[in-house]
């Protein structure tokens, strides 16, 4: 079986397996205390355009949201979301967990939400005579790309944080995906734009050719004091540290991070063209690594056989979403081969 | 410089980097739901003798403690736990932001909690007459070795398994360094003593040769339902979970686990033996991979001018207890040398 | 002004200043292990026909919801509200706070939610592959009344309770206004009905007619155990607690608490009567003390000038539904002149 | 039997019920929004000579403790409290339950903590090169009177003060029996000061006449916003917040609070010098109104038939220290009774 069912289904980029042996018997101070993060946490400095940056390398994604959220709200504030986000569905209640409610907005078909819809919630709750007895909107939460492969544009994130300033919010993007997004053909937002437009957001590796691991950049100065406490009171803190930094190590040197995002994204795209020029439409335009083809049953059925895809949403009787994930470890020609039988058994 | 400070102070064991790089672009599902984390559960049953049991892989001994905790205990119970007890000082207060109170009995120089303290702690619960005002005890926390270094016997886990079931408590054994434990000369406990003796404990691999990931064994059956949503909500989950897998397989292998610690724990051995040679007493005995040594002051600055290691305990105005630990990746040589040092430096 | 904003505008009825009085230097134990409290609770066993189940009184209704939920839920654990539902909206993260999510489903606009959605979203949760990163639905939380003054029929209890039965769920009943509920002209549920059909519930006292309080109610044997230590734990415990007993005596002897509330929902309909008369259309009908007529904005204004009522909803451009409530305490002119007036300014 | 077990054995003083009853048909808005509310809040602004504090009325102890912490805390911050303190045992782990430690310091048998151990154990966090794995202590809990009835003195507590100010501490007096300290004969303190050197602390209505209640003044800045969200999401805001400001408003009306104090305080010291002076030791010197004499077995059996007490602390096989409460209620016949029994049963 050939597997595109998500971005995590190999291991990591040779590059992270070499750097890995190479520095196997090396002794180091653990906790992200050696050079290797630092040299890393300076790399991803770099790729920021930002010397003020604190930099955190944490094991994964739901340990990275329910850290940064945990450490940025008081008891009685919440986090805005689409309510596709993965925090408010795909993490068994991790925020909740810290104590802290997920306020959903409605995300739409791409899982996006606007400056316009976080400034009616907050809004609607300090208008409320009584707001003192709801939980208190303080954070916003988007993901780049999202759930849904989407992207936002540079001006609608320069919304949300000029909404953000204007009401006291801060800003955090979740960027599990993020290699794909700022790989993408399609996109204006560059990791610069990031630092200028979030409070806070994360690199993610473990879907972007590390084994795991993420970075959290942290540009608010507020948010900056006593983080690594609370890395270690989630359990995020690794004890042999040294190997996130050298996972990040190896991604950002000569760029390697975009560059193999790029290619996950242009299959991505090649399979969308199969796709749409066979006839089958796609439940939304997605510039990144992942696509939402719509086909037919007895297709899937067909396909199912050989490929592993997930199943997203269903359409009509006969008809469903399908979620199509490439990723840095995809082969062209394990791709050449589904856009072959979409081809044949479209008939 | 050449460290003796931890445990954790280089990669992992030349298996596991081996294997990695051999099942690297390998697809798998995620989320340990992989054919070798399948293989590597099985093994670990294999050791422990027992096909009954429930094996996951967390990335960590912070994430272990904080996950089986709050997995087992309802919002009013708490732990007991040796006063040194790493929940107790060294986790940022990981179990209280679970909510449960870590409840702290005497631990002694060794670090570990008898039977009868235990069961004077339950009494004196049960016999107050507001004890629904107190904390319900209602977890046993111990660590074998201790953060001290010490073991437990055979009978002491017996002593411990006898008042749980008596008074309806729970025995968790946290295992961050169990291998050195288990391989140590000193020892009469087996892998199968603790499946009979915990209701729950932890194969610790961070400290013991993996380069992070520790395997939880739950044995007792109303700790095993629904245990996997909870180290999701906890950030515990690796994507790439069949890593873990592998590493357990590696060090499982071979009883590869037991042998890489046996070698540690006799490099300990001859630094302990050495130091007492020169006239140094040890703080305590250790039949583990760390050892004590009272020494001077002076002593101390000139080992350190080519050693890492911990400073533990002043012991009088012109002795310190210092903290040596050897790993399984330490090198017969170094510590050829260090006892070289100890005895050219001791007049 | 004359408020008709809320129910608990006014202090408490008579017969509890009186019982306060009377006892006033009386010595008892605290914490509720009085006789009075023993005899109120008694009174609740008798009119709920069931002496197996367990009564406690704590201080409010967040409180009460705080507590039963925590107390009866497991960490990855969540509870199924209608979207409108107090624990939803108006707690200020109260339950998330205990660390569990509130799953919010459609409630419609009588606020209540039927067997058939829970039947989905519980199906929904088991039938999704990763639902172990999910928040898993074990709880069902109602209000009677709802929010919108709606009640359930006695069918539509005995369909959830079944369905809860079918899928391992708990049912409790947020009974802040159980009173204008139970002594509805249009109900057939009555207290033993509650037991029969709810896990747990609670009969308020708050807003019928005490100055404070809540019964708790506990059918189900397995939420029984250790209930004080989380009432201690979450604050609700009263120090002198015999004022709880006191309060829930004088309301349930006699029947006064029926009776009282009986009195109330005579007062709203006539208010219904009134507004639907002069031409002006309810948002919904609701058979309890809470009335939500749809008047013109300028009719509002005007009434604004004698009355304090809520602001509930805006229909169009020139009309608003508000919220008029009684309580145990309307008094009877005050409802004429509120009548008068708008049959005088209608026109 | 004739109860001393502690200091709500009965309901409230006569002029609150009075106030009750003249009041009972008002309406008011709910919440504490009321204008008894805001004179209670003004008249205790004059006690404390200061109109920039701000003041809330919560339901009890364990309430305001908890609420208190949770909203002074971020999630890696504990707080210093004797190890006697109520919040370390008899809250059932109610600040666990809000995410954080409590960092118990040697109370001595006064149950007060000085100065130089708060600076001693926040040094110790700082020096230690891993404090980051390490719960950081950011406020001091301190009971005045004690849970042993001992007394601050003003230079103890601007020693507090200081030290707090030094480290960035802050300082938080639970007064539970504050009117018992206030009113004492033996103290230099007074309002104002504690408005000088606390950051919050809260005003006892509980255990000083009221049927419950604790007025908690913030005087720092950075403390009081949002406050509201806190008390309701903890579940201790009143609907009927009225009622627990007619209570304040009359305890604080012509200096009531302090004056039924000052009777508690000398009948205690009444007891304590019948015990002395029939040769029977105190266990500790305390000014307030709960005494700690040492009784011989025999003639606690004997006293125990006819008064209430609590067994405080065995002393030796033959003695034991009991616990002897007088309150705002405590009847000067009732004390002269058990004075004559304790010299006629001497023997």
């Amino acid at each position: 079986m050939i597997m595109f069912n998500c971005d995590y289904n190999e291991g990591a980029h040779p590059k992270i397996i070499e750097l890995l042996e190479k520095t196997n018997f090396e002794q180091t101070p653990g906790y992200g205390e050696d050079h290797y993060c630092e040299k890393a946490r300076n790399l991803i400095r770099k790729a920021c355009g930002r010397n003020d940056i604190d930099v955190h390398f944490l094991t994964g994604g739901t340990q990275a949201n329910l850290t940064v959220i945990s450490a940025a709200l008081r008891t009685h504030q919440g986090v805005l979301s689409a309510h596709t986000g993965h925090i408010n569905i795909h993490e068994a209640g991790a925020i909740e967990a810290t104590g802290h409610k997920v306020l959903p907005l409605p995300g739409g078909s791409e899982g996006k939400i606007s400056a316009a819809a976080v400034e009616g919630a907050v809004r609607l709750h300090w208008e409320d005579e009584t707001h003192e007895h709801m939980v208190q909107p303080k954070m916003v939460y988007i993901s780049h790309p999202t759930e849904n492969g989407a992207l936002y544009s540079k001006d609608e994130l320069l919304a949300l944080r000029e909404v953000c300033d204007r009401k006291g919010l801060l800003l955090f993007l979740d960027g599990a995906r993020l290699g794909y997004g700022l790989a993408s053909a399609d996109t204006d937002v560059t990791l610069k734009d990031l630092c200028r437009c979030c409070d806070v957001f994360y690199i993610g590796g473990t879907k972007v050719g590390a084994l795991f691991g993420e970075a959290v950049v942290i540009t608010n100065e507020s948010l900056k004091e006593d983080f690594c406490y609370i890395i270690k009171q989630k359990g995020g803190m690794l004890a042999k540290g040294r190997f996130l930094g050298l996972q990040f190590l190896a991604l950002f040197e000569d760029d390697t991070y975009t560059k193999i995002a790029r290619e996950a994204d242009e299959q991505a795209a090649r399979i969308a063209r199969a796709c749409t020029g066979a006839g089958f439409p796609l439940l939304a335009a997605s510039p990144t690594n992942q696509q939402f083809p719509i086909l037919p049953d007895d297709l899937i059925a067909r396909l199912s056989e050989k490929y592993v895809f997930s199943h997203w949403e269903r359409i009509d009787s006969s008809h469903c979403a399908i979620r199509i994930c490439t990723s840095w470890a995809t082969r062209s020609e394990d791709v050449d081969e589904l856009i072959a039988d979409i081809q044949a058994l479209k008939a």
